[in-house]
């Protein structure tokens, strides 16, 4: 079976066609945000076609269509997506109408974990929990092999629960949100302010005001033996840990799926984790729950776009 | 239809036939927890055959058994409950066989919940939480009309998600738990803090120790008007309201059903938090979410065991 993923972001929008091997042939348009929303359903659409065009398949061999949008789609059917400035616009019946296939729409995290289910570390795993580290906490809670969104579709959002109550301000309007302690720009953070404390730390060959300090410099200090990176990541896995085992505790999931730019930093940070974990287990039977690394890369969210078709058609 | 319910507590067992109006004929029996597994179970089916006997319901006509436990069954079918000393006994297996019907057991937590889906504010709900604020913070997760427990029946421990990472230490092992600051106990302990600085509070007249000060006492103080009071409920409110809109942010529920000794502080309480949430919500479509109190009290625990069974059967 095959289905036409389309993985729309802020900047760019990804299409492929996707069947159960995984992308068939896929590209790219740019999705100029700040246009109208009828120009940019024109430009996925006409990408759509072009790329059907393109392809040796079949029309009717395309089942349906997924789409991942920076946002949600309400049980109405309206999307919502404030980086696009959608309000509330009908993508799931334009695209139905325009391309004559049923379209289904899903959040972009979502379709980062269904991705996973369909072809990364969560094959075969019917109780998940998916978290992205990256500028900010992202995630998905899947249950029963379906993605859990909530009564209004506007749930998943575990970058906000409370952490540090009436901590670290966040974008959201709270105070103390997990993503502010465990995002790949919270390790930046912690990093920064132990440099103030160790002036001979790698970090300053960066420049003296530490602005460009990433998240991949503090990892690689780590693995140097730089104290100040040492004891940045040794409290960023002891927040990452605490928040990791209050989702267990909730959802007891078979497998936690590490995904986003930190991810990367490999076993220094799964050990770390997984072993901080084992000292805070509520139950035995918690300590089946393995934490893996996300393993696609780039191709996440075309193909999440797919599995959402695929999951819902 | 006619289920039996059984409401396995430390102390008592309850036990029910109940339809869909409610209980028909209820009885209690002494659990004595301390006797050894065959002599709690002989006491529970001894007491169902009495009950079933004293009713003028025809056996034939009661569809299944459901057990609420103070602890979980496995997916293997075996039950633990600390308070119990049980490490896995095979009740469902035996009470199946020792009286003839199907029989169903899940956590008395769950159970509650289930009470209020089958017979009280969560009726007609798909998606919802529950909190019950007492000693601890209990809870249960209702998505799609079904109690979330998790991959190996271990999860929705909701009080155990950490809420002030590095805080008042908790029994399960960790720090800054939720229940540690949203539990009926909570308020009294930052009552007590309150008081050490408001040396003319109501609370000294319960005893210059403040040992015998209850959540009651603390609930009549606010309501006078008192200082201390006032200001650990203030505080109070502050927690619960910040970890509702926790569940909110990850779980978007229809209704959030707060139970447990606190929530008899009614509007008192629900007024507060209701626009403490308001203040706090991350996107409009979660301001939709009810906070309501539980409505069954002493009752739940039967109804709730025999939803257990109309559940699973």
């Amino acid at each position: 079976m095959i289905y036409l993923g389309v993985d729309l972001g802020g900047t760019h929008i990804g299409i492929g066609l996707v069947d159960e091997n995984g992308i068939i042939i896929q590209k790219e348009a740019p999705t100029l945000a700040h246009r109208p929303y009828q120009q940019v359903l024109e430009t996925i659409v006409g990408a759509c076609r072009d790329l059907i065009e393109e392809s040796a398949v079949d029309q009717n061999d395309i089942r349906a269509i997924g789409v991942g949008i920076p946002g949600i789609e309400t049980p109405s059917g309206m999307s919502h997506a404030k980086n696009l400035a959608w309000n509330g616009v009908p993508l799931r019946a334009d695209m139905s109408r325009l391309l004559g296939k049923n379209t289904y729409i899903d959040n972009d995290a979502h379709a980062a974990a269904l991705a996973e289910m369909g072809y990364g570390n969560l094959k075969g795993v019917s109780d998940a929990i998916m978290l992205t580290l990256g500028t900010g906490v992202g995630g998905a809670m899947i249950v029963n092999g379906k993605i859990l969104s909530g009564y209004n579709h506007a749930g998943g959002e575990l970058g906000h629960v409370t952490f540090v109550q009436g901590g670290i301000p966040c974008a959201c309007g709270r105070r103390g949100c997990l993503e502010k302690y465990t995002a790949a720009s919270a390790l930046i953070r912690i990093a920064k302010e132990y440099a103030l404390r160790h002036l001979n730390t790698c970090l300053y060959e960066k420049g003296e005001d530490l602005n460009d300090v990433t998240a991949k410099d503090v990892v690689d200090g780590v693995r140097n033996g730089d104290t100040a990176c040492k004891q940045a990541f040794e409290d960023y896995c002891e927040y990452l840990s605490d928040g990791i085992v209050s989702f267990i505790n909730m959802l007891n999931p078979q497998k936690i799926c590490l995904g986003g730019g930190l991810s990367k930093a490999g076993d220094i940070l799964f050990d770390k984790v997984r072993e901080k974990c084992r000292e805070r287990y509520f139950s035995p039977l918690h300590m089946e729950t393995e934490i893996v690394p996300a393993l696609l890369k780039n191709d996440a969210g075309i193909l999440g776009a797919a599995m959402i078709a695929k999951q819902n058609d």
